[in-house]
Order: structure tokens, then sequence, then C-alpha cells
């Protein structure tokens, strides 16, 4: 049994994260099914996928993190090539991954109480932002 | 066939890395399955899934990979929040991941021989952890 | 139903980044399903899987991170293990990752037109690479 579940909701760019897990027990509430794995994959290439607390400091402390890590100062290749000067916000997508894979069973997540699915925005503008959580299951 | 491993381990913090490749057999095993995909999930958001080699000289350099990346020595705005002083800790595990992925044929997951499936414990105190690898397959 | 789609290729080593984006959509193709996940998954431990647009720019901006990130300069403890001088290639491993999983429907892989999963390598030295491919879908 497959179900897929899109989502698109707008994002403000500079490190703006997004709580998922709403979306997440939607996707497998709608499935039908109680055990199983699901993805949730997006679709930008300036964007990832990754579980964190979702609390106001880690939210603060993620892209102070990105910003040392990968910084927007330097100009990148990237930035050479279509001159939208988001080369950073690559090269953070590449490092954290657009995928994020979850098991689930008794229809909940395997997921601790203090571990949210997030999304991280990375880009420099606000863009509308496409997930899709994909439920196998039975 | 979806079949949920459940494993439990206690870890002393401080960048322990435990090896999961017996438990990843394991529960292939037990699935009575011989082909799909499996995935190792930690219900903790200080701690990480990832592969390496496991042998001592890595055990120690992938440690101090992430005290030069995410060092422990500033304080986070997590760390403002909860006053547990393990802010880098969470960090760590929202950049390296807290699930993975693996197929699976032939009853053996499509590793390498120099390739382990490892949790890595950023905690700064002792835990007891919680990891479960659920097959699908057939 | 579950198909498995091995690839190999030669590699040179130095941060080659071999698009994936053509495999991938012949595993789906061959499957004969049109909706399911698929896994993407090296058995090297000196290589990961991600995803990035696969333009000139990014190619050459990635090998430069990791180079920042985990600098090939300092001696590892592993090249202590081993002597083969690619502890740094291990490292750069672990923190990106060797297994990627995306869904799909309508036959089609859930990535954007500028996503394409990518094999980066991470040694030292010319490899012959294996990537497995697992498709389970309907």
């Amino acid at each position: 049994m497959i179900y897929t579940h899109n989502v698109s909701f707008k994002t403000k760019g500079d490190g703006e994260i997004v709580d998922l897990s709403a979306y997440v027990r939607e996707a497998i509430a709608k499935s039908g099914t109680t055990a199983g794995m699901l993805t949730v994959c997006t679709t930008g290439s300036t964007a990832g996928i990754t579980t964190i607390e979702f609390e106001p400091g880690l939210v603060k402390d993620i892209p102070a993190l990105m910003e040392k890590l990968v910084p927007r100062g330097p100009t990148y290749q990237h930035d050479a090539t279509w001159g939208d000067g988001n080369g950073y916000a690559h090269l953070r997508s590449a490092l954290i991954g657009t995928s994020f894979v979850v098991s689930y069973s008794g229809g909940r997540p395997h997921l601790g109480t203090w571990q949210q699915v997030v999304f991280l925005d990375f880009d420099n503008r606000p863009r509308k932002r496409n997930v899709v959580i994909q439920v196998m299951g039975e």
C-alpha cells in the first residue's frame, strides 16, 4: 500500500525552519496503514530535511552553525554560473541532504518526543516549497 | 512483509561509537525475507546514524572531527532553553542525521566489507539508547 | 515488487562527482513499477551519495567545501591503522552519508529539475565503484 502526500508552504528564506511533524502524522493517518516506512523528500536544491528538537534555541543555533560551516560571504563557483548568489544554499543542501526516511508502527513514526522532522530553508529569498511524504506500509 | 526489530543499549556519552552490524544482520534473519530495504532509526536527538569502517583509528577521528566542526565550547541558544549543556550534541545530530536506509538482497545488506552501520553518541552523559531497525521485503 | 539495479563505473578520485540520474531513471523503468521508493547505496566507505544541481560551478564548490571542512593535510588516526593516507576520505563519507532514499510516482522520482542524485568520490586514487539502486513499488 503506497500513499503519496503532497505538501506545499511558503518560506521566507534566510535559515527559516519549518516543523513537518503534523504533515508526517497526517500522511500516516491518510494512508490507512499502521506499519511501514515513509520518506520525506523536498524537490528543492537549496533546502534540507533532517530532525531536531524543534525549540526556539536550536531554531537559532542551526542557521548559526550553517553560517559557520558554509558561510555566505565568499563567492562560490556556482554564483559565477547563475549569478543568483545562493551558492552557499546549494552547498548546505548537499551537506544536510534533501530526503529523510523513518519507519513507523502502531500508526506512529519511530521518532522521539523531542525529535521533529524539519525542513531547513537555506535560500536567500522567499520561495514556495514542495515536500512529498510517501508512505509505504500495511 | 514488515518486521520491526527493537534494540537498546547503554552509552557512556562523549563520542562513543556503537557498531550496529550484528543487529542489522539479526533483523534481516528474523524477518524471514531475503530482499528489500531496511531503515535504522534512533529516537534520540543527541545521536546520529551513519556508516564508517569500524576500526580504532576512525573511532577516534570521528569525535575529533565533530569537536572541530561543532565544538562543545561556545554556549548555544539551546543551552539557554534547557540548561543541560548539550546544545552541541543536538547540532551534531542534525548534521549527521538520525536515520539510515540500506537495501539488501540474498539476505545480505548492500554494504561493503569495510563499511559498518554505526550509532554515534554525542551526548554529555550516559544514556539508555533505543534503535529501531525496520525490515520491509519479500 | 522489488528490483535490484547494480551499477559500476570508474572514478579518478580527488573529488570527482558522478551524476547518477540516468541510472535512477533506468532502474525505475526496468522495475516495471510506477510508484514506490528507491534507495541508492554505495558499498564504498570513501564515497558519499547526496543531491546537488549538477552544474560546473558546484562540481568545483563541493570538493572545495569538503577540503575546508575535512582537510587532507593533518594525519588522522585512521592513517596510522592502514597507512593508505585516505583518513580524510573516510571522514567525509561518514559526514555526507553513503545512501540516499527518494520516492517516486508516475514513473518519476520526486526530485526537482535542478536536483540530481550524485556519487561523491573522496578517495585519493582511481577506483572501480559499485552502486546498488533498489526499487520497491507497485
